[in-house]
């Protein structure tokens, strides 16, 4: 998958409680079950060309919206902080650590995942 | 602030960016400058029934993008998991544990309130 697709991949998992039926319909066989346009085009029996602008117009809807909300932004700082906890308690792991710390340790890293 | 004016400030909060400038700036008014009904009608030259009718009416688009979206639902059960992560790491502290050991886990406690 490409940047631009891994992109609208993600702007669709965030914001498709933002979209009509018939716009995540289209975003899903598209970006979700990869058919391809003239595939489409064939299943709702209307242009090749109908189900582009569709798609672009759906596209830039969750463009917009990540321009307003910025919940992708939000979540990749997210990420990096819990990446960044995560090293902390790797690296405290290398040192001779006793069981019960080394549980805890394991506990903490159970607790990120869920986050 | 009762319940229900404190869900209507979060949910303006998770939410504004969706809003037009005209439903935030009347929310705004509303909810985070304590104006009342009649004070933002007598500001906007607008009947206090027209002040209401359209907060109304933005409260309610708030609340369907909170049921398409859930972020506000996803919030809380985030603040859940760090609640129990520094819960997890507050109780570690009780027992004696040595100066490396303490400053680590104020690292941790440190990033935690980033997220």
């Amino acid at each position: 998958m490409d940047e631009k697709n891994m992109r609208m991949v993600l702007l669709y998992d965030f914001y498709q409680g933002l979209l009509t039926e018939k716009q995540r319909y289209m975003m899903d066989l598209y970006y979700q079950q990869d058919f391809s346009l003239a595939e489409i085009a064939e299943i709702l029996l209307v242009s090749r060309q109908a189900v582009y602008d569709h798609l672009k117009r759906t596209e830039n809807i969750l463009e917009k919206h990540e321009k307003n909300m910025k919940l992708i932004e939000k979540y990749f700082q997210q990420q990096k902080i819990i990446k960044n906890i995560e090293e902390k308690i790797g690296s405290c792991e290398l040192e001779s650590v006793g069981t019960e710390l080394s549980d805890f340790l394991d506990e903490l890293k159970e607790l990120l995942k869920q986050l």
